[in-house]
Order: structure tokens, then sequence, then C-alpha cells
């Protein structure tokens, strides 16, 4: 029991630039009921205490105490190693869309040994592009004409369904080597992007388009640590040897 | 799809004697995101419009200016054949518990025939013995030490679960795109793998290590013929630029 529950430590609720105190009380609220304790939000200042702790009520207050405050979110997300946004359904323009119990499941094997985040944009537009470049998962809450939830109930239905699958109705599952942080990824890929300017596959008037398709592949597979290592590696030799090209020499 | 969703038509939401005009607003706006079209209400009088309508949001104000009222829970119950009570985890001492997925489930054939009704009970106590004798089964959602959800997050967490086991599991899922073929694969490998020689990465005694580390990466990840085809666009693009450093051009 002890280790099914101690899973969850290894899981953080974040919020991006929410607007209402009352959301992130909420927020907190559901967390503590679904065993959750890490509370993240990505905000220019604290938000009102009060207001926050009035939702939480006292048994979640806790929670509001010792959350995190990030003013980016490639800050708050350093240290993860699996990044789930939450969006509303879009049909399949955002690409790998599921739902948040296919993404529970296929990730229950990641848990033991790695930090995962669950990300949640602001109340009145959700996630923009910009940050859903960072997740290696998209989880959209099927929902009758793809209409929007209430931010308090998204964060509700996703930790319901965490504590479901990784807790209530635990199956056995095969932990998954540490995968790389998203610390190591963003360096990863400011590596790749030198690499790839460097022979003008990326210019000016397609950079950010190529750059999304590149991300959203890599996102995909879970890089080790070791792969993302590798990948860097095979951009340093490129530098090096366009630097030296002519010169016939090897490093 | 029409067949699927019209069984919500036969569920109402209902919440007896709840004290803030929000929770049922939020109720509102749970419901309506889910597809359910039916809320009531058991209270002496109908509660201030405006706090409801604000947190149903214009979109879900119909359901508010429809709900029902009655000052009696067995009035409101009077036209159902099916109710749901639901309750906080009390271990057995309530009797027939379930969650609300095994209710959903055990319910789904019962609906087409039939009117069902899911009572949540007040903010502060929940449903009494009084009430829960009217119900046909307890629903609880399981929480991490038995702690109790706000009304709207419960209300919100049984909408999606009759949403997602009455009509989403029920669909066809939307297919994903065309995976690239083996022949696509390969093909982009051999690129990769000149590229990767070209720039040394890739030598006599550690080549067949490395590019297995790769192909390895690369096959979990099940490319479509789109991003195979980038990433050969990104060894054809290094290959010429190679062959061409120097002169200072680009194709």
């Amino acid at each position: 029991m002890l280790t099914e529950r101690s899973v969850l430590n290894n899981i953080a609720v974040v919020l991006v630039h929410p607007k209402y105190p009352e959301n992130i009380g909420a927020a907190a609220r559901s967390a503590f009921n679904m065993g959750l304790t890490r509370l993240i939000i990505v905000r220019d200042e604290r938000p009102d205490r009060e207001a926050m702790a009035k939702m939480a009520t006292h048994k979640a207050v806790h929670l509001i105490d010792s959350m995190e405050v990030y003013t980016s979110l490639v800050e708050a997300l350093a240290p993860f190693s699996y990044i789930v946004g939450t969006t509303a359904r879009r049909g399949r323009q955002r690409g790998m869309e599921r739902t948040p119990r296919q993404i529970v499941s296929e990730m229950a094997g990641l848990l033991p040994n790695n930090h995962a985040a669950f990300v949640f944009g602001p109340e009145n537009c959700g996630l923009a592009n910009e940050e859903l470049k960072y997740c290696h998962a998209t989880s959209a809450i099927p929902t009758a004409d793809f209409s929007s939830l209430n931010l308090a109930q998204a964060v509700a239905i996703h930790c319901y369904e965490l504590y479901y699958g990784l807790v209530h109705e635990k199956k056995d599952i095969t932990p998954a080597p540490q995968a790389a942080s998203t610390f190591e990824l963003e360096g990863m890929y400011e590596h790749l992007e030198e690499a790839l300017v460097k022979i003008t596959f990326l210019e000016e008037k397609n950079h950010a388009y190529w750059m999304n398709n590149i991300r959203r592949f890599f996102g995909r597979m879970q890089l080790s640590s070791k792969e993302s290592n590798i990948i860097r590696g095979i951009c340093r030799q490129f530098m090096w040897h366009q630097d030296h090209s002519g010169k016939d020499t090897t490093p």
C-alpha cells in the first residue's frame, strides 16, 4: 500500500497563470483528496492566501503553504522528465491527444523512477502552443460537443484518474528507466537547433514550424538521459566538423 | 452516435439542499460539458440566479433556467426508476458502495428504457440515511484517506464517468495518422547513417553499437511518413551543405 501511494509523490500539478485564487484552492483540495502532495504555479506573484485557503479548506491548506511559485514554465518544469499538457479537445489538429485515463495507464511504468508534471493553462484560453512544446503527451478530457471544462474541474478529473489508475486500481507495472529531464531536453534542443541553423535546414520563415515538428517526435519517445546525450554528441561532433571541414582532420 | 448520446437525456443530476448557488452553477456547467441536460434541486426556494449563472457560464445557463425545483426528495425522484446515491467513502458500513465507474458500467443496460437519477447531498454533510433509502445503488469516489470532495468536483467526476462510459468509450477511436512503413524507415536509417559517417560520429569500431542505439529510440516512437521524411530532409540538406561548404551558397 505504501509503495503504491508513494508514486503519487512523484507527480506535480502545475497551473500556468491561473487567474482566480479560488481555482488554485480548489486544485489544492482535489490534489489532496487524491493523495497528491505537490502543487506548482507559474505566476508573477503569489496570489491572495485567504481566497486560496478558503477553497482548499483546512485539510488541504498545507498544499497552498508549500506551493512552489515560478515566473517561467521552463524553470518550473526543469526537474521533471515526463510532462503532460492538458487541453480542451481540438480534434486531431493538436496531434497526439489522449484521455487522462490512457495517459495514466501509459505513464504508470515511468513513475517509480521519474518525476511527472500535469500542466494546466489559464482559465480563459488554456495552454498556448509555446507552452505545449515542453509536453511529452497531451491529455484531453472527453466532453460532449468539445465544450471546455472549468479549470478546477479539469484538475479534479485528472487527479481522480491518477489516484484511480495508480492506487485504487493498481495493476502490476514494470518500472521504466530514468528519462531525460526538461533541463536536459531543452539543452539538447538548443544544440539541435544550432546545428540545423548551421546547415540552413532551419531558416527564418519556417524555423518555429520545423522545430515544433522535431520537438513533437522527440517528445513522444521518452529519451533517456543517455540518449539525449548521444544526440547532443552528434550535434557537437557535427559543429566541430563544420568548423574544421576542408582541413582534413578529425577531432 | 445519436442513440448513444440520447441515453444521457434519461439521466438527471439531483442536488439535495445545496447551500451555495455557485455549486449549482458549477454542476450545471459540468452536466452540460458531459452532455447531460437535466438538473434538479431539492430546496425550499430557488436560489439567486445571478450567482448560479456566473458559474454555469452562458453555455450552460439554459440548464439553470430549465432546472426543476422540488421541496422534497421523494417528489423529485418520483419519475426515476434507478437512483444512485453518492457518498464519501465510509468503508463497509454503508453497504453497497461502488465506484462511479462500476455504477455506470452496471447501469448502462438499463438506460434506454429507464430514467436514472444521481443524487448528491449538501456540502457540509452529504446524504442522510433517510435520503439514501431511496437509492438502488451507492456510488463513492475513491479518495486517499477517505477524504471528501467538494460538491462541484463530485458532480463533475460523476458526469465525466457517465459520458466516458456511455458515449466516449462506445465510439470508434480517432484513427492515428499513418505511420512510416519499414521501407520508409530503412531508407531513413541509411540516410542517417551516411550523414553520421560523414561527420565521423560513426567510426569503424563503434558503428553498429551507436547505430543500434539510434534505431532503438527511433523505433520506439512510431514515426509518421511525414516525420521520417523530415529526418531524411535534414540528412539530405546536411550532405548537400557538406559538399558545398566553403562556397557560401544555399540550395
